[in-house]
C-alpha cells in the first residue's frame, strides 16, 4: 500500500482535539471520514502532534496509507472537497516510502502562541488569539522565557495526565515577538523542541503572561522550573492561541 | 445631550449589514440595543458608512448622543460589555461637539479588500478573505488599478440600486499589495476616496480578480470604465474580503 504524507491546516475551535473519539468530532475521525469516501474502509492515520481540543494547526504532518496508486495532488484535491465544510485543510500531499512515520520521524516540532494585549474584546480574530486586557511587558517575557531554554526536568510545565516516558526535554527555542497591531498589541511567542510534554506550551505561555503582566518576576519562571514541580506552575493559557506550526523531518516530504 | 463618536471593530458574517432593519440582525440594531442597557429608551445612532451584509469592519465611525455626561472610557467599556458576545467592539470612544457627524463630516473613507489565492480551502481564516483557486498577476492588477485613480464616472461600477445622487466620484488610490504567505499567496488592496458608489470596492475587486486571472488585459478596465454602463463591469466579488478600515475627519476625534 502506499503511503502519503499530508502537510495539514485547521481551526480547532469545533473539535475535541486531533485524536479520534468515539462520540466526539476529532481531526483524526473527519480526516480519516474524508480517505473513506475515496476508498470505502476503515482507515487509521497518524500525526506529528497529537493536539488539544480547541488548539489549531497551520503545519501538522499526519499519513495514510492508501489502496490505490493516488497521484498526490489529486488526493490532496479529493481530500479538501470531502472535508468540506469542517475547517480541515490538506496543503500538501507527497507520497513517502512504506515505512515512513509522521510522528516518529519527526526531529523537531514549532509552535507559535498568539497572545493579544487590549481592552476591547475580539471581533473578526474572536477564536483566534488569547485577549488579556492589560498590557505586557515583552523584554520581562523574554526573560522569563530564556530561563527555560536548554535541557530541563519540565515537570512544573507538564500536565497531570502527560503520558511522556520522562519529563526531561530540551527546549531549542522560546521567542517573544512584538507585533504593534492598530489596537493593542499582539505577543506571538515562538517555540520550537525535538518533543514537547502534554500542555509544556500552554503551561510557558500562561506563566510567562504572569511575568508580563508584573505578578511574576523572570527569576521566578527559573525557580518554577527548578521545584519540579507542579503546582509551581503559572495558569495554563486557553487553547485558541496556539497553533502547531510546522514539522520538521530529515528529509523535507513535500518538496 | 452630549454626543460621543465611537470607533467600531465588527466581523460582519452575522449580520444583515450595518443598517438597522426590523426582522434581521444588524451592527446598528446591536449597538442600538447596548446603549438602552445603558440609558433605557429608542437610540439611533449614525455611521461614516452603511456597510452591506457579511462586509467587516476596523475602522468604523459612528456617533450617539446620550442623557448622562459619560466618561468616555466608562462608555466604551459599558457598551463592550453589553455587546457580548456579538462580534462588535467599541475600540475608542470621545466626547464631540453636539453638532458634529460622524457620516457628513467625514472627508475620506478607507477599505481594505483581501484576496487569496491558493488551492486549499480556508479554515482559521474561512470568512475573513475571497479565496480563488488560481494565481494572479499582481501587475497586471495594479495596472488595471491605475486606470480607476481620479475623478470618473463611476456608473459601471456602481450597483444598481445605489442611491448617490451623482455617479462622479474621486478614487484617491487603489493600491494592490502583494503578502507571501507559507501557502498561497494574499493580494490586499487599499482603497482610499473622499466617499464610495454602492458595490463600488467589490465592483473593483471583482473586476480587478479577472485583470490579474489574465481574463482581462489592464486596458480592459479603461474601456470598462469608460463604458459608463454597469453591464460592462466585471463580476461583484464577494463580501468576506471587505473591510471598512479608517475614516477620516478634519480632526480626529479620537486623539
Amino acid at each position: 500500500m502506499p503511503r502519503y504524507a499530508l502537510l495539514v491546516e485547521y481551526h480547532g475551535a469545533p473539535f475535541a482535539g486531533w485524536q479520534r473519539q468515539n462520540y466526539q468530532p476529532s481531526v483524526q475521525g473527519a480526516i480519516e471520514a474524508a480517505l473513506a469516501k475515496l476508498e470505502p474502509r476503515a482507515h487509521t492515520i497518524a500525526a506529528a502532534g497529537r493536539t488539544d481540543a480547541g488548539v489549531h494547526a497551520t503545519g501538522q504532518v499526519a499519513h495514510c496509507d492508501m489502496e490505490r496508486d493516488w497521484d498526490p495532488f489529486r488526493l490532496s484535491e479529493a481530500l479538501n472537497f470531502h472535508l468540506k465544510p469542517a475547517p480541515v485543510a490538506i496543503l500538501q500531499c507527497a507520497k513517502v516510502a512504506d515505512d515512513w512515520h509522521a510522528r516518529f520521524d519527526a526531529v523537531e516540532r514549532r509552535y507559535l502562541f498568539r497572545l493579544m494585549a487590549r481592552r476591547a474584546p475580539l471581533t473578526s480574530e474572536a477564536g483566534q488569539m488569547w485577549r488579556v486586557n492589560h498590557p505586557l511587558d515583552a523584554a520581562a517575557m523574554q526573560a522569563g522565557a530564556d530561563q527555560l531554554l536548554g535541557s530541563h526536568d519540565f515537570t512544573t510545565f507538564r500536565s497531570s495526565i502527560c503520558q511522556a516516558k520522562s519529563p526531561v526535554k530540551t527546549l531549542d527555542e522560546l521567542r517573544v515577538e512584538v507585533v504593534p497591531r492598530a489596537h493593542g498589541t499582539e505577543y506571538r511567542f515562538h517555540v520550537r523542541a525535538r518533543s514537547f510534554l502534554h500542555n509544556q506550551v500552554r503551561s510557558f505561555v500562561g506563566t510567562l503572561e504572569r511575568v508580563g503582566a508584573g505578578a511574576w518576576t523572570p527569576d521566578d519562571v527559573g525557580t518554577a522550573l527548578a521545584a519540579k514541580d507542579r503546582s509551581a506552575c503559572g495558569p495554563v493559557c486557553p487553547p485558541q492561541g496556539l497553533y502547531l506550526a510546522g514539522v520538521t523531518y530529515p528529509e523535507n516530504p513535500f518538496v
